[in-house]
């Protein structure tokens, strides 16, 4: 009997809702097993040894395997399903692709966390007050890689090409968080990225993901 | 006229090393353009413009295409020339090989660049001593990542699978830089991690490659 996916993880987490728009994009059912961070569900014995040995979420398990990485669950997802999110296989389209994929995880993704839990979570967890030059750090470092996109964005509609992708879907948890951050302005006042903004918020997966968090 | 593949880089960097083993994995004659990064080239406004604009190296250069950041060059070239290093498609197989390659961007990689340049290149850039407290951090984290490495190379051969692939070559230039950091007996002390090393360290790409270093 065919398992239907679940997934480990909190619709609050933006690592938990990557998975999640892809798995809308695929048309596929999913089970969502809700993880109590704060209770340290996720650093528990059975977790740890079970789903993710990082002890972090979001963990995913199928009729044929269990796998950790948010990313990575997207990817093996477009391969096991195929579909419109394949990876495109020109080698031009290749490097514009795998390129956008790289630069959210080394210059998107980085600040976004940081910034998150010195701004926010930080005090939340009672570690202390932000400290207020880390997070003009962070916050100038989101600009440039935003600053960078927006030209990106100005010669495509997608930035891992011309069609919504894998890299798009990546981004989305936390620019939609961009508003708790108080970085609103800065999706705003950039016109390419808030037309892209407005296509991918707009796409069915997006409405339900972010319907439930 | 085709052009030969250029790396604008420099042989004594992990990032670029990674990018020269699979030129060498798949026979690709290459030439490697010198980047001065103490004289700040990789800063230059015509770097920045013309390679990268987040101004690191490598960046690459071909007839057909421009790219930088060096796991998407490494992924270009591979669906480019085929070849033995092309990803899985099975989707099990797929699994295996995203998520070793996610978890060497997230867990490897980051407290090996965090401790280089903590422990290394910040006196040497005169930025100030080393903080003992956030070396031990990182040394803890790498050895977290390590023993998950053993567990994982107890099972199969390779890091992200049973053949070598692109996930080997990716964590490689650290593994070698591990001498340099203080951390040989954690290498040794962990048979798994110790016989994949001798497996790869005896390929002709790296031997070419770090025989240039």
């Amino acid at each position: 009997m065919s398992l239907i996916p679940k997934i480990y993880g909190s619709i609050s987490s933006t690592c938990t809702q990557r998975v999640l728009i892809v798995l809308e994009e695929l048309g596929i059912d999913y089970e969502l097993i809700s993880i109590n961070m704060r209770a340290g569900v996720q650093k528990s014995p059975a977790y740890l040894s079970e789903h993710n040995p990082f002890g972090v979420i979001p963990a995913y398990q199928d009729t044929d395997t269990k796998i950790f990485e948010s990313r990575a669950i997207c990817q093996y997802l477009t391969v096991k399903h195929g579909g419109h999110l394949t990876p495109p296989s020109d080698p031009v389209q290749v490097a514009g692709f795998y390129q956008a994929a790289s630069v959210e995880y080394s210059y998107f993704d980085p600040p976004f966390k940081q910034l998150a839990y010195e701004s926010l979570f930080k005090s939340m967890m009672g570690h202390g007050e932000p400290d207020a030059s880390l997070v003009s750090i962070y916050q100038d470092q989101i600009r440039k890689c935003l600053d960078y996109y927006e030209s990106i964005l100005d010669k495509q509609d997608y930035l891992g090409g011309t069609t919504f992708s894998l890299v798009d879907s990546y981004h989305m948890p936390w620019i939609a968080f961009m508003a708790v951050l108080g970085l609103s302005t800065e999706l705003e006042s950039r016109k390419h990225l808030r037309a892209w903004w407005e296509r991918v918020e707009a796409r069915r997966s997006w409405r339900s993901v972010s319907g439930k968090s």
